[in-house]
């Protein structure tokens, strides 16, 4: 019998749940708007029950919107912490699904997850040091390090980036001036939007849009470079959508590094460094699977 | 009888060499100008030499100045490749000492090599993910996640942290303008020394060189946090002998971050979160030893 998974995208604006073995074998999927914790807790779960039997399921994973609460030993484990997001702040997202599921559950952030399933099954298989970046209406980020996702204190905030920001080139203050030159303040949709009077779907593919805006992610992503030394990057999410971006960035980022990093990986073969999910859009779900499925690895 | 180890602390401006079990148990170490590769690492392989018996070493380290060839399936593995240093460039660094010595060798960047040592024995005992920044004539970085040090494609460069210039504070373009806002450029002490007109060493405390340097140092530190979400974050190197920057440094993350990352272990304990290596200015060196010892775990 194929072992199946349950994964749960846990987003701000919405929730995608899957069942599925792999991403060959996906047997079931829906998504629903955020609303308040229980109602929407409650909605992945009822999907779940209608979707399978007990008995069924061989793990549940959940990758969420942040910012979460990862350390095991702590006593509000799988909490969201301070979101601003109303009536999410110290909300548990795990207890209610392993009330109703006695599973293995895997728990981390929607881009951890998303880079899990990236390695196991998309454009970072046989990789252990990579990035996951999505940019859409925020900017996220993951990084994996010697086979490892990487946790830490708190998890990775790299939509928080700081990076330099001409002012005369783009007077824009950015869409939280309060915030200073962060990489999310400038290079998010909304951002996109409000600097321009349009969204970027709106804007045609030769708007001088693009090349500013593949010119602050390769600031992002040269200091995640000088960094991690990833072997890859991934950029996933609804901007990267717009195809052109990624020949923009490759551009911009072998113009920021070419002056000190030296890899032929990088150098000889950026079409193949910088590239987007093999995963696709189904990058969080299927990393929510993914996550369920190493709970599982680890218990079984 | 106690296990000994060699470590070589190979700068580009000076080799630091020593024999030691451990900090509390230095046999011998000596220091010299780095000249050409043959005469230094002959200077140092003679030194060795006179100091010890054969058979007395377990292992033998070096944390070198790079950039470095890290990957050991690679043919010039322990070669530095593009130094500029006149001499250096594709020098093999590990061959020499394999012929001198047949001993376990471990090899690193200088950073990498520290950090390593301050995970064993100094200001990181008991961590898994920290970072180890030197501030000198140049900024380096090393970070260990999930307790092993990042390596990736190449190594950490974290000198070359891109982060904002607000050129109305400080028209100062930075050392080597061509580079643009990369830490580097703006925070080094040639950096200080070029902006100010003086060294380091001869402003007073309360010049407010101090608070730029601290500025500066803080946005690549708060970069750190977002990509590796640290335990810790080590500051050494000749630069921060200027024990005022502690504080400034502290607060100006502090003011950084406060809008994003709630974790107690920063905002409540920062005397705690930004310090000192605890094995000061023989961090480098204690490395290579450390570096030494691993080696020989790792074989024996």
């Amino acid at each position: 019998m194929t072992d199946l998974f349950a994964g749960i995208e846990a987003g701000g604006t919405k929730w995608v749940c899957m069942i599925a073995a792999h991403p060959e074998d996906i047997r079931a999927s829906t998504r629903f708007p955020t609303t308040q914790p229980e109602e929407t807790i409650g909605a992945a779960i009822a999907f779940i029950k209608r979707q399978i039997q007990p008995g069924e399921l061989k793990g549940l994973g959940i990758g969420s919107f942040g910012p979460l609460d990862l350390a095991p030993e702590s006593p509000t484990y799988g909490f969201l912490t301070t979101t601003p997001k109303p009536g999410w702040a110290n909300s548990d997202l795990i207890s209610p699904f392993r009330g109703a599921f006695d599973l293995p559950t895997g728990f981390d952030t929607d881009v951890n997850a998303a880079a899990l399933g990236e390695a196991r099954w998309g454009a970072a298989q046989g990789l252990i040091d990579f990035v996951y970046m999505t940019i859409g209406t925020g900017i996220g980020g993951a990084g994996m390090v010697n086979g490892g996702l990487i946790h830490g204190l708190v998890h990775s905030e790299m939509g928080h980036l700081h990076i330099p920001h001409d002012k005369e080139r783009d007077p824009f203050p950015g869409v939280c001036p309060y915030h200073g030159d962060w990489l999310e303040g400038l290079a998010t949709g909304p951002a996109i939007e409000a600097r321009w009077g349009k969204r970027g779907e709106n804007l045609p593919p030769e708007h001088p849009a693009w090349q500013l805006e593949a010119h602050y992610l390769a600031l992002g992503i040269a200091n995640l470079i000088f960094t991690l030394s990833p072997q890859r990057i991934i950029l996933g999410g609804g901007v990267m959508e717009q195809e052109q971006l990624f020949p923009l960035i490759r551009k911009s980022v072998l113009d920021i590094l070419s002056n000190y990093i030296s890899a032929k990986e990088i150098l000889e073969n950026i079409e193949q460094y910088i590239v987007p999910p093999g995963l696709g859009s189904q990058a969080g779900v299927l990393g929510a699977i993914a996550l369920g499925q190493r709970a599982a690895e680890r218990i079984g």
